[in-house]
């Protein structure tokens, strides 16, 4: 079986069986097949997508190509959140205090963040000493002790969606659903969790920049986790702008600490409630939304997951101290106060610029060897929606004297202001699953 | 400017600017580009087409890539007959004879076939002692004393289409119109001739499969051409099955010297007849078609290009002799008559399959660095529409002891047999052009 005829075919628009695609992706991971053809048949799926089949096929594959994980021993119900990458999204942070608190298990490998800000990994890690467990074992004792088990990637684990994401990304066959699709799931399903919660971004800030694109992602990942005979949910959030006020590393822990003392932003606190009822909705068969959602808004309106979370960070190495003090969290040396140009109501905060203007000054990784800066980072005052007056104060930059200058650029171009009333945008758009219709 | 940018451009159906165009393709032949990033403009190509403007820069680009030739010193009117390649195809060798004795010039570069059977260059080499021309000067000397310059291409011919064909040859996607265009009209643009036929084949012999495609191929070219302000005409033909009786080296030789002579091939000769009286049109302005196919007529009857193919042979060191005794050309030392196993008419010779057949025997190149057997080949003794007996002789197989079985197996499945009555097919589908409406 040739190369050329596999891509051929799929350039034909021919359904690929089962052979078929193992013998194309498994001979690319043994460089038997060159880039040059790879990339040629990545972009003819870009054109004629796959069928249900051959995404099942593609995606075992990718699975098949490393290491798979299933922890024993550990009594949870576990869940794991993925989120399809935004801007200013500190949920895993939140979750760790609150799906202890419901007794909800987490046992999940989490990247470092490559692009706007930082990943989970380097949120964690602004907190001082925190320390990810390196092998199962450790892994498996902080589940049992805190509920939530994060570590690192390994390059075990899928290691063929690693060789292909660095094609796709120089070969303009990234924003393709279904490859989108096996390259997530394939991660998720390489580790098993009983219920995968999927928070898909929409928006400027997001891979997906519409509704539209959003849902074809969401069904069709929902659909492959389903025949593999995993429970998936999709919720469908905005990304046009920032979620919550913090970008940065430092900045979003002390955002996420707040949250739980009922102290958080409208936007972040929604999607909090809505992703740990989920959860519980997942967990407990006869729960329904509502109830779950009054229970988790009760939950953190009560403070109830700061102490769980205050227990993870110390389990996890960290200086649990930082929950009451934020000034042990490292700290920029600098502020910036960014003021608004002009009176009106604010229609546009652009999360990619956000996020690039966090970048900027250290916050994210432009290439993967960056070191990440955590103290530094942009907190918004003022959201979509919100008026402002001429000379208003609308974002506070934090940094340490580097890149100041690229960063207010970034931010003069996110903001749009308009004299007419804008609504406040919504938080979340959607809830998929095919589970029963309960939710 | 990206290479990434330019490729997804492509991929959005988005028009490329000339700046865009240039960039990709020149910094792919100086390899700044690598090969996985060109497959993938390249399959980007193939869904999305190229705009008119867009295959101008394409083209234009190809030919600035390499060494472009104008022959000074010639009086006569220059034509360059091309074939998209097909089976059986001996045209250029009876050329040599009638435009000859019509004036016409020929000055082209023929490529050594590599597949079914040779090319140009391996069917005249068939010829003991002929020898092509190797430097400009010897061949405008040929051209002055016969009307017919051919040499073999060289690598400082637009040196891009090698690069980027061998890629398409790999990556699946050879088969794209604006791609196959740029690559054929940047060569022929590369050599001047005053004017271009294109002989476009048609059918399962051939690139184009069907009618369709090979009109729009063959529009795309002609405008292509004229927007290099050269006048092209191009004529599609049948290959369904192969032209002509003769499918090897010598055994055409033979076929194209007999035609000559008035013994050829109904549908070879239609050809020919069809394409000297196209250049005849071509040349002299006030001619008609119907008038110059008469000419062309009358001078096969009376065997008048002849004598100027003895000279042409002669003049490129041959053994003109060949011309009255056929013995001098290389012999096979076996002959094998394949009898049909089904009384009825022939619906069917599959071109490709007879090209392989005699192929596997040594009459072609399956790899660039094989030798040609000028002496095998297949000699077909009846064609589709003729009416067969069990057991009569069909073709006959002249070979040196090689690969017999695996000949035989192509030319067994090259074959269909029906019951009723079929119609011997047409030979020319359509000639088209843009120049006055006489043609």
């Amino acid at each position: 079986m040739r190369a050329i005829d596999i891509i051929q075919k799929k350039r034909d628009g021919i359904e690929l069986n089962e052979i078929e695609i193992k013998t194309i992706l498994n001979n690319y991971l043994k460089n038997e097949i060159p880039d040059y053809q790879m990339s040629a048949f990545l972009m003819a799926i870009y054109f004629n997508g796959m069928s249900r089949n051959e995404l099942k096929f593609f995606t075992q594959t990718m699975l098949n190509s490393g290491e798979q994980i299933k922890f024993e021993g550990i009594k949870h119900f576990l869940i794991d959140k993925h989120s399809t990458g935004g801007v200013g999204d500190k949920t895993t942070v939140a979750l760790a205090g609150l799906f202890s608190f419901f007794n909800i298990g987490t046992a999940k490998l989490s990247g470092k963040g490559l692009g706007h800000t930082g990943g989970t990994i380097d949120k964690f890690e602004a907190i001082p000493s925190f320390t990810f467990p390196e092998t199962r074992k450790e892994l498996i004792d902080m589940i049992n002790i805190t509920g939530t088990g994060i570590m690192g990637y390994s390059d075990t684990i899928v290691p063929l969606d690693k060789k292909l994401y660095s094609l796709r990304d120089v070969t303009a066959t990234v924003p393709s659903i279904p490859l989108i699709a096996s390259s997530i799931m394939s991660k998720k399903l390489a580790v098993y969790a009983d219920a995968i919660i999927l928070d898909v971004k929409v928006g400027s800030g997001a891979f997906m920049k519409d509704l539209e694109q959003a849902k074809k992602l969401s069904e069709t990942m929902i659909d492959l986790g389903n025949s593999f005979k995993r429970k998936v949910v999709a919720i469908l959030t905005n990304m046009e702008q920032p979620l919550g006020f913090a970008v940065g590393n430092s900045n979003e822990v002390i955002e996420a600490i707040e949250t739980l003392k009922g102290n958080g932003p409208k936007d972040f606190t929604e999607l909090l409630i809505n992703i740990v009822a989920l959860a519980l909705c997942l967990k407990e068969k006869n729960k329904n939304m509502d109830e779950a959602k009054s229970e988790v808004e009760q939950a953190i309106l009560k403070g109830k997951g700061v102490e769980p979370l205050k227990r993870f960070i110390k389990t996890y190495g960290g200086d649990e101290k930082i929950i009451d003090d934020y000034s042990l969290l490292p700290k920029a040396k600098f502020r910036y106060e960014f003021k608004i140009k002009k009176s009106g109501w604010i229609s546009q905060i652009k999360a990619e610029n956000i996020g690039k203007s966090a970048m900027v000054l250290g916050a994210g990784r432009a290439t993967k060897d960056d070191i990440i800066d955590y103290s530094v980072g942009i907190t918004l005052t003022k959201k979509v929606g919100d008026f402002v007056k001429e000379g208003e104060v609308v974002a506070i930059i934090e940094h340490n004297g580097k890149n100041l200058e690229s960063s207010l650029d970034f931010l003069e171009s996110a903001y749009k202001i308009v004299d007419e009333k804008i609504e406040t945008p919504k938080v979340i758009y959607e809830i998929l699953s095919n589970l029963e219709e309960k939710i």
